[in-house]
């Protein structure tokens, strides 16, 4: 297998859910995969090596946040960022795209690219495609994402189709940028369709992506406040217009039932910061749904968050315990609930990929759906 | 060997340094000992698996904090505080007097106890001598602390005999209460040594505290603001009443030098926030002297905290790395700082104990001071 050659193992005869493989500068990622985020180079609360013991199979670095701190060159001084975190397996760095228009709401914008203000010094930064590429090659990333132009819900169509076009001239030069480096290689650029709510825009800015010829496929902008019913139409829709043997990345999403569905519609690849800033604010999620750990009735519960999980959590202390370390304001707290969070949708992905391969997976699906969205633990939402 | 049974292995020849073994009801305790401080059934930051995995032979809890947050009962629910943090090995409760008096300024002191503030709800608390005991069977913990109370420095001679007059009868009501207790055997009681900087109110405070045969003596109010000098002639002179054969526990000291130069006098067992703390605050413990994670200096300085040591933050992680998780305010910063601190504490007491055993403790001690204090790292104080 090659670099970066994406293998599908077995399709769903039910559904459009895939299990495949996808090979790295950095090693196999097993599909559908979840990506945790770790923004600053540490998925937060955690280091490198509590990831690998989680089972973690590929992390994502923000390449806005690692550029305005530490810098994109003092990590390419480092060895890159696999070597800065020392974490061994793939990495996928983001645009900085997403996180310059929802971060930066005075960002201005025009075929060049987007300038922005630094949240640390007030200074003016402009990310172009050539720009973001030139970071993302510092950086080192196994697979990385194209600068786009990220459409808030609602957005008007002229709105939403200028943004998708400039997405679109962008992506075109990120390819031609990121041809020219030297290590191209060692690192793979995905293209990112956006086009908003508006399935003409979706259509063309897929087939677009599609014709450029890039080793994945990313749909972005669908997770911004969008109706979940419309966001599944919406990936079903762009889903339709894509190659099947490319990977498909549904980028900020979600929650295990958003993954569930997408996986059911043919997506690989999801990351999302749910389950880690969820965890943080004590909402905790489990097979059963969403537990808030804060709550009353937890304060002399001594069995574990999930009696059934494997994590260092649920292992070895119990739900009065870990809410004891919330209420005191203790970061143990933090840490055993960010740790059952990535644990559980860790294991949901293994999960997911062995159903697939068992050919069960619609079954798996109706009995995880039933179980997750049974009264149990199931609190908010 | 019976339960909380002292036994000496060696004794140094050139100091009143030596090496021992403590048994207690959830086994044995190499001595010279560093116990760390977990406030909230927590060392700051870490989970008691990591502190398995660091070595720590045995944690302090704080009756003080306990009580108030999630209250003792709770924990006697839980099955006591081994149960309810998980943590197998021996435990040892404070009185709370030190918190009482160093956190409440308007606590009010009578012969009856000492009655204060509750920081979380404003309700008013006692502690009298017997109500300590009371939450120190709840908690569980091998070696327990009776009531006394903390004199701070300076203090006049008269406040400071009124206060060690009441730690002699509150030590004496102690005792009696525990020795009621059901479960006595499996919880011992130690001895404080009050008397501010007065020799002649440290003698008569030893020579009571011996004569109640306790298991252990302690000596209290000894880091509490005095210069380091006079914190060791009050050691040494206090250490002469006390009989070779307890364990000698010198309460919330304290730097490495300061253990060193404890053990060097006779004592057998610490406690400190200050590896756990300095690391919160980005100044980290090492063989070197402190160093200040966040200096810039260390900003491109890709070698571990130290080469030599093989913890997980040194084995891994870089100074350069852990800088930038400070600089962001991630929480791994955090963890991976106080990881090398308490793993820096706790192999120093190893090396002292081999010292001992050895019978090389004086050239061991001369060294490590001489690297402890070089140049090198040391940045403060």
């Amino acid at each position: 297998m090659n670099i970066f050659e994406f293998e599908i193992i077995k399709k769903d005869e039910k559904s459009s859910a895939r299990a495949g493989l996808l090979n790295t500068s950095h090693g196999q990622i097993n599909t559908p995969v979840f990506i945790p985020v770790g923004t600053y180079a540490s998925i937060k609360t955690l280091c490198s090596k509590e990831m690998e013991d989680l089972g973690a199979e590929m992390i994502l670095g923000n390449t806005y946040h690692l550029y305005l701190r530490p810098g994109h060159k003092l990590i390419e001084r480092a060895g890159g960022l696999h070597n800065f975190m020392s974490w061994k397996k793939p990495i996928l760095t983001d645009s900085g795209g997403y996180q310059v228009f929802s971060l930066n709401p005075l960002a201005k914008v025009n075929e060049e690219g987007v300038s922005f203000k630094s949240y640390l010094d007030g200074s003016i930064h402009q990310f172009t495609p050539e720009k973001v590429i030139e970071i993302e090659h510092s950086l080192g990333a196994d697979i990385i994402m194209p600068l786009d132009e990220c459409i808030p819900y609602p957005s008007s169509y002229p709105f939403t189709k200028r943004a998708t076009d400039f997405t679109m001239d962008w992506a075109k030069r990120s390819k031609f940028e990121h041809e020219k480096g030297e290590d191209k290689e060692k690192q793979t650029l995905f293209g990112i369709i956006q086009g908003g709510i508006y399935p003409n825009l979706r259509e063309f800015c897929a087939n677009f992506m599609v014709d450029l010829d890039f080793s994945g496929l990313a749909l972005g902008g669908l997770s911004v406040g969008e109706p979940s019913e419309m966001r599944f139409e919406l990936v079903e829709l762009t889903l339709s217009f894509l190659p099947e043997d490319k990977p498909r990345y549904l980028m900020g999403v979600g929650t295990p039932e958003d993954i569930v569905e997408g996986v059911c519609r043919g997506v690989d690849m999801f990351d999302c910061v749910l389950p880690t800033r969820n965890a943080r604010n004590g909402t905790i999620f489990t097979r059963k749904g969403k537990m808030i750990i804060k709550a009353a009735r937890y304060a002399e519960d001594f069995s574990p968050i999930d009696e059934n999980c494997g994590c260092l959590a649920c292992k070895n202390y119990s739900r009065a315990y870990i809410r004891h370390l919330f209420q005191s304001g203790e970061i143990a707290g933090l840490r055993l609930a960010t740790i059952h969070s990535l644990y559980f949708y860790l294991n949901l992905m293994k999960e997911i990929r062995e159903a697939i391969v068992r050919g069960v997976f619609a079954e798996w699906k109706k009995n995880f759906l039933e179980e997750y969205n049974a009264r149990g633990l199931k609190e908010t939402q």
